[in-house]
């Protein structure tokens, strides 16, 4: 019997999810909440995603457009086991009254404070200690990519301090309100709070975190130079690692991506082909050339697309929450069924076909 | 018998040419040419298309990064009954040689001059009159744009005079290296080489237009002011003719969409399900609160997705030159294939599914 | 006996108008009036300006970071004979009652609705019939460079009909908060509001205006159609016009010059030597190789510096106001106070001399 | 008697130079030379700065256009005793031998290797050692902004190492051809190159660099961490000892400026008056609330404007050549003509007058 899950917000990461879901083979989209008709609404009805009401628009505002409404919040959250709250910063909270009369698991995002849930989580960093528990906050797009990154390298060299600093994108592509259109704007506060955040998840971790924000819409970058506890043998031990691990993107030089422009059309490419992963990106995406080891000290660049990143975690957090399986057994099914490559060497190249079909 | 395709240059119009060519029932993709091993060869043999080399680029730079080599340009051109030359600007007109030397058909890109090919081609403006030719010239995409806006309306209410503001994209998404990043940059010809580009295909178009490049990456903006022989009753009939036709995409006011980055997330959010049409955005996109008309006097809007507009045209370009089928039928074949709506109404809604896929 | 000029707003144009007013040898500036202490009040400190407070913040925030205050707004309007009210958009309207309280004229800037005033304003257009009112409304920076242009075609050869397509900066260089950052957002009005703007300062222009919104900060860009009333003998005798034209610069085509990046490093060199007009650029921008003139059509473009356009525009609505002296004159002194060229060709080049100073 | 001084390129850098030469009372500027008729050459001639010829462009060119020339670069050399190369990066090494041959001092720019002079300069770090040499090359404008925060620290605190990641500014705002327009691209070679050329005036400096360049034209922003040899008591102590050094400009909280946007206008706000420093900032830039000290770890931003950062170093570059005077009253005297602030507190206040003139 597959886990009913629902999904309240369906924007940027909201839908994401929602199509995460519906590909997964235990579980079961039964509907989106939304609160305004607009092209992402007739999305969700394109795709046959039942479309619930959250907020007080009257139903008539989405079927006068021809959007056709399956019912209330309330009548989702009757319906499902889980559901994944993907509203805009701080609305999770106000909604958590809800989810709770309703019986239902809920699993938050990283808007929220993290006291918003039983526990924050990241699927490489504490799949097993969430396991059972009733609410679940999947870190923040900058803080899942330290996350994974961190669980890489403290289990094989250990860190002494892990310093990090976030160039992040100013504005998602769709927003055409935000700013700034040319300047930088540092983040003052040090540490960030994305120090912290991952400290959620990884409690012994010892980082500072510092942030600018930068004109552009594409990835965050991240500067990581990490003091290890024993130095690996040398960079090809790191990158070894990284490729080995689920969730990570390598570009070995070969392939002309220069920065976050080709990382993003490179995983446009990849769109197309039925199973393929879409036009998003939810590995953490390094350059093998940007990592240098020198002894105990490892340096390295990843580009994150905020857009997607945590859209996976989102998957592992529902199966945590239920307790169906273990960790990597989710994390594996979850990729497969995004068309993730796994951990490992790229996935090999298919023999050339006379006519072939995208 | 499929028409044997074969597409040399894999960029931004090349690869999405492939994969349209590879989605018709009626072509088969033989196979594409490319200079260099970057992530784009990855795509090619990742999606099985053979991969062919143009230039000088010696075959084991590529099989040393895992690429399997099919054979030189020469060997493609062999095979083929057809050649899409999708080559930088200039770069087709070194090739026709090549093409002609090896018997074979071919469609250039609006990048080249007009008298690189016997005629110059947009599918509503001009197949009939293409038929059978030996090399035809998809004209560039802000020219595609006006010459399938300029189709709509000839027949219609005639045109006395258009007028048209084109505001450029100054770079595509995966360029790292073109600006301007901070300013507007006046095309200072005037007319700018896009109005008598269109009359290659529409040679009665009395046109004018003038351009300025500014600092997006997503889309061109025109702005359109036609001078009418005949007035229409409104606008609704003029929205309803741009409606009734392929190849155009119409807000209507409640989607949220107020500029072009909620137009490209309008489009990346189609992609996904099989049989969508990916990412991007081939059709002429009109918003209907942007378009006015007062007597004779018409004004609208319109965004053109210069990556991917020329993409159906191309098609049925190759149609064309082999003269299998009239326009109509190759323009509903070509959109079918690659998903996009025929003209008329928006597609139906799809009734909500219970556990849907996507 | 001077006029006594207070500036109740000290952001983007009342600091303009401040230092604008400073510089005229028969204004006086009383004192500016700001709402919170910032870098910018900081700035009418240094520069000796008496600072007033207008709105609630206590005087205590202000002398506490340094800053010395001389009053309130009261206090100020019961020291001038007109006030220039330089506050965000809407907020004019709503001290419009404290003015006449005061018994003081008033200048308002062009984000107010018209009929704030008793009319609307541009130098070039209508400062006779402006004389003696009790306050006036200086257009907006896109109105005022239309208006400006349109003066001098108007008397020359007549307008039939002008068209103008407004490429528009989405925010201000010194706003971290506006975007877009990547794309281009339509006004869908058509026509937008600035045709009609034109028409409160030049009733008889039959004009249509649409405008696009794009990521710059720099300079607006209008392409301009006009259909005149009679034919010059070509685009010499209409560059001669705009270059006999006070408040024009045109650049020739060997400057280097290609789009508003530029024409900004031009006003910024022009920035330093006493008696210079600064970094800012109050003249309409032409380039002469951007002038077309076919019959009775004329093609140009313009850039318009959203920041300083309205500034000479703002002092010669204080001397309407108080009617001083007529137009010509005014503006002559306006713009000789402010280092601007006269009309006519460039300033001479200057002798070379042995050392200089700036 | 003064130092003879010409300048070499007349770009972002040499029309800087220019500038600052002629306000200095112990300098003399002979002339400037450029390579093509600019506005940028007309700027030079509207300055007064006799103009002669670079490379083999025909002096008609120029005086076709207005512009007298006094010669060509050699005749220049042969008239000063200190010839400051500001030509694009490498050309300053072709230059060298015509340098040497007309027997006159050079001071290069950090776009050159560091072998190009007899030595690296940066006012703060390295003007003893560097007085007397025939020549030397200021370091870079990233280079300049480590350079001077590092000779605050090293001798108050002593630094076991230093981190830098430098968040670059693309293009400078007048340049409209170089992105990337939307996107992060990082620099992979870790350290950059900044690490090791800081190292060429502070050799025992332990520091590493990490950079990417981000779509911006209007500053660089360095993250900087630091592990001091000593702890010092708190965060105001460092921030004295910053506000205490010349060429530092910080930003205490109270004043708007969130990030380069402000910063960049609070520079504009500057210029004007006689005397004042105009639309540049050649001063470190620090916000206090961005400065965090943690032990002997000590975290802050830094702004640095890349077009002026290094100007007030090319001054006292020429003063170290010719060895007129040390390094404390160079740099003194070099500020107070440029109308920089003192080491110490803010310039105070000015009194309030009746009718300023800015």
């Amino acid at each position: 019997m597959k886990i009913r899950v629902g999904v309240n917000g369906f924007g940027t990461i909201g839908k994401r999810v929602a199509d995460a879901v519906a590909r997964q083979p235990d579980l079961e989209l039964v509907g989106v909440a939304k609160t305004r008709p607009t092209f992402e609404a007739r999305r969700a009805v394109d795709r046959g995603y039942p479309l619930y009401l959250a907020g007080d628009t009257p139903p008539e505002k989405f079927t006068a457009v021809g959007l056709p409404v399956a019912g209330r919040l309330s009548d989702l959250l009757a319906k499902v086991d889980v559901v994944v709250d993907a509203t805009p910063e701080d609305i999770g909270r106000e909604n958590r009254p809800l989810y709770e009369a309703a019986g239902v698991r809920a699993v938050y995002q990283g808007g929220e404070e993290a006291d918003v849930a039983e526990g924050s989580f990241s699927a490489l960093a504490n799949y097993e200690a969430s396991r059972g528990k009733r609410s679940l906050r999947v870190v923040s797009c900058n803080t899942t990519g330290i996350a994974r990154a961190a669980s890489v390298v403290i289990p094989r060299w250990g860190v002494r301090h892990w310093e990090v600093t976030l160039v992040r994108r100013a504005a998602d592509p769709g927003d055409s309100k935000r700013g700034p259109i040319d300047g930088i704007v540092p983040t003052l506060q040090i540490p960030s709070h994305h120090g912290p955040d991952a400290q959620t998840v990884l409690p012994d971790l010892s980082i500072t975190t510092a942030a600018v924000v930068v004109p552009t819409t594409l990835m965050h970058v991240h500067v990581n130079h990490v003091t290890l506890e024993r130095a690996p043998s040398g960079s090809a031990e790191m990158l070894a690692a990284f490729r080995a691990t689920p969730r990570f993107h390598l570009f070995a030089g070969w392939e002309g991506v220069d920065g976050t422009p080709q990382v993003m059309e490179f995983a446009r490419d990849r769109a197309g082909p039925a199973g393929a992963p879409g036009p998003d990106l939810m590995e953490n995406v390094l350059w093998e050339k940007g990592l240098r080891v020198e002894g105990r000290e490892a340096y390295f660049f990843q580009a994150i697309h905020q857009e997607s990143i945590v859209v996976p975690e989102n998957i592992d957090a529902i199966r945590a929450l239920v307790n169906v399986t273990d960790g990597p057994t989710s994390i594996a099914r979850t990729d497969q069924a995004l068309g993730l490559a796994p951990g490992g060497p790229p996935a090999p190249v298919r023999a050339p076909a006379a006519s072939p079909r995208p």
